[in-house]
């Protein structure tokens, strides 16, 4: 999420009740979670197994709970108690949450020759292009974009927040919500079937690229980017913060891992689970997910062990 | 899909810019896809590997991209460089998708005793018959034909397009979308769970049999042929085109490929896999689904490797 | 269910018409079906199988289709040829099913600072605790209880009927429905995912503990209770009567099967399968799941069989 317009340093620091060291002067521009965080940003860390990694990231300042680092040139760190907090302060400032009490916000834009059908809900600052057909019952949160062409099959739900929890065992409550400040991005041409569901990014977006189809029943998570020309089956599943490349076939039933990649072109043949990434323009089966000849094979081995059983103990 | 009247076959070549060759004078009476054509019917080929099957089909006319065929006797062709276009043609011209406006379209027919409850959906030409209840945000398209004493629960979409799609992949989109002109058919006693989705035929039906139960987020595909009595528990998805016969029971998350037959009385133990026709009055488990016993047996066998290794490796 | 007030044996004797036996003076407080039956209540069987079961259980009185059988001490049998349609007569008596024709009940209760979103339905009885959101096309059915501070995401469905039907294979329709007069309750600081569905208890209640958080497409089968604490990520699906304990996490795609106890802490990896019950503590995989370091070695011995084949058969 970038801010309205950037903000300094020493607000931000003084907003969250943080101590600044390190890079002073600099404006910050927005915040990111880790995965997708960009130069002028701003990024959280609680952990410090992660501690490096965000030091080290793309972001300008990172609001953190130890002053007991080392601070890379040109970056500032904002030291509190729960950088956790801090986040969650920081959004609901620069993004309350405000839930449109009508069917259609009047913020939300819908282009010529598109059609939103009964009993759907299109949430604020949405952008619909032109000539899509938005079924019933079909749910657009806030700050979706969707290109022309596009059609919403019955029943789906557009922009649900991440399944993202800051967890730690030694509360009563487990998991606290990352609240969601990013958006879906659905580009033209794209289908998606009834009764699908596709979260918003926890900061930045989740993209469905030009052309790409989906049957009923897919789940997409926060910050996934989808290529172009993609066809996914019916009860796919996708976790966050993955990338599949263009021209990918999910067959039914399919579950994908989070944050890993999946290259163009590679056809995963149905109800197969992907706990790592594949390489593009092959085809795969099984889980875990292998190369389909190799895993047709191990079936048939499996066939052939009472054989050697015979063999063996005669 | 049948035509309101039957049309002559030269006003056909003309409206889509066809070539007309053999039979000139039958009448046509509607267009279907070739896995539900019936005599009297026009379907359309645009790729040689089928032509062969649509020419032999039953269907009375054949819309094709080449004319260096042999035409059955009685049959006629219509001759154009794009088939598809004259399909989607066709299709626009004697069905053309016009949105219901209001929560139950004034052209809907809905039974004495039936129920439809808040912020559900009843589309154009919708058939309901008595004594059903549609609970809440329930979606039921164009054309569905529901009998007595059904039960939809809430959140379930009927009617939604078919996952049809023309691929071709020397064009920016490679998937062009195949519009469904079918409908759906649920006969007497059948209960739908929450958040199904049951996708309309192509160009005819899909039917759910009399007494059939469906638990929550059952998905099935266009053209399936449900029989009566069956069982499906939650997060069963069946793809296009198949046949489930009688009293088939299908345990949770069972997936089933498309364009295939379960024989009556099966039973599909739970996360199998259905990749090819079963012979009814067995038990099966498994990916692929394979009669359990045998299953049950490699699962066994699989367990003795260690042992194997042991004997063969010492 | 508990009935509004107490009733006397011999006046539901008369309701139903059956024979009383045994106790006759002990007061019937409620019916519920046989896992979830206290003293006091009223349960049914139809079948030899479980006759015993049922006399043994807590319930006080028993509607049973046989008076050869021995009566406890103290218990009464209400002796009729259909106690399946006994059963429904009561439920249809005291929990008669009444729609509410409102998109908000006039008799549900919403508590402060809480949103129910547009399209969203919330039906007769029900009562939402404070700080809730209850975001767009949500169907939450009669007598559901919500804690303070939930999210329900859009699209989902709490309260749905359960999948649980008599089956008897010898009439024109097989399965007929139990009917459902049970409930969902929901604790404190739970969030429901988009798409997900929660069938209501059939005679008790479907309960999701405090700081439980469920992805999209969650299905929860009736009278499940899941305990605080737990995190199931989409498309997760629990059957019926089953016991989840507090703090399990399972990954995307696992499917749990009925009447079963997952124990506290335990983790079931993605796409797993729980066909029996799995002590806590543990992290598990596979169909059927087994701890995760088992069924990973024996991923590992299946790729040797074709070494042990070579050694064996040269």
């Amino acid at each position: 999420m970038k801010f309205p317009a950037p903000v300094s340093a020493t607000w931000m620091a003084d907003f969250i009740g943080a101590e600044l060291h390190g890079e002073r002067n600099a404006l910050i521009h927005g915040i990111n979670e880790i995965h997708r965080v960009e130069a002028g940003d701003l990024v959280f860390v609680d952990h410090p197994k992660y501690y490096d990694k965000c030091l080290q990231s793309p972001a300008s300042f990172i609001i953190i709970n130890s002053d007991a680092v080392t601070i890379p040139a040109g970056k500032g760190i904002l030291v509190c108690d729960a950088p956790f907090e801090a986040y969650l302060k920081i959004v609901q400032h620069f993004k309350p949450f405000t839930p449109s009490a009508e069917n259609i916000s009047k913020s939300a834009v819908i282009g010529a020759g598109s059609v939103v059908m009964p009993n759907s809900f299109v949430g604020n600052n949405v952008v619909i292009g032109k000539d899509c057909i938005i079924h019933p019952n079909v749910s657009i949160l806030d700050d979706t974009i969707i290109g022309d062409r596009v059609v919403i099959q019955a029943g789906s739900v557009i922009g649900s927040d991440a399944f993202y929890y800051n967890s730690k065992k030694d509360r009563p409550n487990w998991y606290r919500k990352m609240l969601s400040c990013g958006q879906v991005i659905i580009e033209d041409d794209v289908e998606i079937g009834a009764g699908c569901t596709i979260d918003r990014g926890v900061t930045a977006d989740t993209r469905i690229g030009r052309g790409t189809k989906m049957d009923n029943m897919v789940h997409i998570g926060h910050d996934t980017q989808v290529g172009p020309n993609c066809l996914f089956a019916a009860q796919v599943g996708i976790a966050g913060g993955t990338i599949i490349e263009e021209g990918v076939t999910l067959w039914g039933q399919v579950g994908v891992s989070k944050t890993l990649t999946i290259g163009a072109h590679a056809v995963v043949l149905a109800q197969s689970g992907v706990p790592s990434s594949l390489a593009g323009g092959k085809t795969y089966f099984g889980y875990p997910a292998e190369e389909a000849s190799t895993k047709r094979r191990e079936l048939v081995w499996i066939k052939r062990i009472p054989e050697l059983w015979k063999k063996v103990m005669d």
